[in-house]
């Protein structure tokens, strides 16, 4: 195992976890949340099954609280980090701009954006020094969970989709300014329902194709993650098959 | 001349004060700027060319202060507003990730998103009420002023880039939402150089062609504004002829 | 009236039509459409309200066809060109990859791509000559009519999509070669139902306000032609009120 | 071995090969080049290193040829394909749109859409059979090539842009289209100079990592083809770290 870890933020039941348990596989892994049930028992697991994890109740909305916890990282598993990955989202509401509240229109782009700078602020040096250890064995990776409002805004959807277009955006400046540097950075958009408990009613008359698995949003991270320096990709989509788009 | 008013906010020296002026010919026009020094004069050239302005100091980012402008514009020419332009742009910073502090990295989108959506909060039911006038000459209007950098995000522009993709996000919603009810939201994104004073020493070897003129970007506006509900434009692009892109 | 023309390909009874009254009020016109049907009572309406026409039968799939047109109309009118609209279409099929015949996949893009490439190769000397007189009021314009299926490729629309994506290309290509030299480029993606003669029974449970009348398509024409040199629009998008997007 | 094999058109030095060594290792493989000298040495090594490869000489563009080389691997490999992947491209012009011949304009469409539209015509029904088959590994997946051009149209490149959108458009209606029945269709951007033979004295001054390696494209292009049904990627990029974008 590689002296480098990874990081995670925005761990919870589908997505986070599933990114989780693929990249402990190879790495520690650090797992962000703000609430610790939402990684307490996966720390748990991963630590039993041969892999290192830690859990670190996490506000990625705040500078502090951010800077905190990637120094947590860094003391215990060290100052090289080959993935870092930012899956949190903030509140959602589907409202008319009329009624939204000035805190409910903003809540988005305070995490999906906001907390995606602070995080790649903190992690992007640890990413740096992984690209330039020789002996690593794949880049340092900043991967950004984005989805359909990254790249289309539709009604009711104002504060959701501000928030994501704003952390696309910020995406492809990273990777414009680090990708020159050796760190990999790249952007998904989900591109439909994942298949999670809370959705576990939506749906379901279709069949399970219909649904994104979430441990196959990871295997995609992680062959992102396994790119070359030759070959990086910047952007991917994932849909279901029965998605209709 | 109609009832309704149109209002302007972001208005200095280049863009805002040709919107302005040409606004003006129909309607009397509330305009809106931090700094009364931006709009003083243009207010007095515009009453005494036979139009009528009234100025306004707002700060944008505030709900207060936009929620005061707009019942001040609405108090003096009434409830109907036939045309609302968002040309406001926070502080610019050309910097790399790990340089920005955080305040200099959400100043861009407090400014470019959230006070678009608190002026589009306020304007919207003038507009409305305009849309649904039928005595009404064109639809009302809302203009968001964009940049290149409303779709693509490069190295060191991350800040000014993710408030201006928000405020594309944003537009794109309010024209889902509000177009089935008669309002055109339309979004411009501006490609090039404007040719205002703060700019004379850019480009200064090339022809006049290699930058755009402020007013030609306010005829666009106008001609936005005349379009028929049969035929809304919601996204237009302007650059000068010299432009590479 | 100045001494340049203006030609228009795919002359219909819908955005062709109300394409040539519009620049008929300002240009002498040149009408083209394979079958004269489609132009003959149209001549004949501007002739007698004070314009010019004439019509021109052609192919615009065929090399000799668009040269022999733009010549006659060269003979006729002048060698400079103000505007040029291309607006013609070719077969359309809605059809699985899987049952198209090669001569229906490939017909579309005939006559969006190979006719607008022929089109353009005939009419960019004549529109340059116009950009390049300094007597000229407004820079010569070309402009291509695009669709929803220039942006959007849906199933069963491959062949229709392929040769409006194709066109969008070409538009692209030869904006960035010629507007340095003055000449706009321009692309519309006309995003709905057009109101004409053939579409009479679609959408009629709808307000008018849910098809897009050709009238107003022509206005935006006219007003991409009427742009100055410092603000060339390259792309704009169309559609109706209540169409959904 | 699954019964299944894969069939790959446009092989030549490059992306071609590397597709086709990376899928042999785990299908028997149809290499389609027009000119056997791109297939032979290959179709010896696959088969002497424990693979299956047979080279077809086929002509693309021509609706009998592609038909009777995907006739030829059913033959050989049975009449389920578990991958197709198109990489041919037709002549290549830098050319001004007054320069260039009707002919080379056409060219680039005739190889890049009108090919990719009859092989997939002839391999869907392959792959459907194969998406259909129960004790499948992976859906069948077909994926086109593209480039830079198929979303950028550049001055003097539309011969080659105009066919790499139409290609772009044709991949996403054949998505629309099939993947709900169980058929991944996938589209690349090869955002790059592919570091192959030809290329060699390009951009020589820099390091490896200013050009793509075409294995890495073939490890993408593999990492697609193992998606599942419930994660489908239909777009992706590729570049090197060392690319201007």
């Amino acid at each position: 195992m590689s002296p480098a870890f990874a990081i995670i933020a925005g761990v919870g039941p589908g997505t986070g976890a599933s990114v989780a348990r693929r990249f402990a596989l190879s790495y520690p892994v650090a797992l962000l949340a703000r609430n610790p049930d939402n990684y307490t028992s996966l720390v748990d697991e991963i630590n039993k099954s041969g892999g290192k994890a830690i859990g670190i109740s996490t506000d990625v909305s705040d500078a502090g609280s951010v800077k905190k916890a990637v120094e947590e990282a860094k003391e215990k598993f060290g100052d090289k980090c080959a993935a870092a990955v930012f899956n949190a989202s903030g509140p959602f509401f589907r409202k008319s701009v009329l009624e939204l509240t000035e805190r409910e229109f903003v809540g988005s782009y305070e995490v999906s954006c906001k907390g995606a700078f602070l995080f790649s602020q903190q992690t992007l040096p640890l990413l740096l020094a992984h690209s330039k250890d020789s002996s690593a064995k794949h880049p340092g990776t900043l991967i950004f969970t984005g989805a359909t409002a990254s790249v289309k805004s539709n009604a009711l959807m104002s504060s959701f989709s501000t928030g994501k277009y704003a952390m696309r955006a910020l995406s492809q400046s990273i990777a414009r300014e680090f990708a020159p540097q050796g760190v990999h950075v790249a952007h998904a958009i989900i591109d439909g329902v994942i298949d999670i408990p809370r959705t576990k009613e939506w749906l379901k008359d279709m069949p399970p194709e219909a649904k994104i698995e979430a441990d196959a949003i990871a295997e995609a991270y992680w062959n992102l993650h396994t790119q070359s320096k030759r070959a990086f990709t910047n952007e991917i989509d994932i849909r279901p098959m029965l998605e209709k788009w």
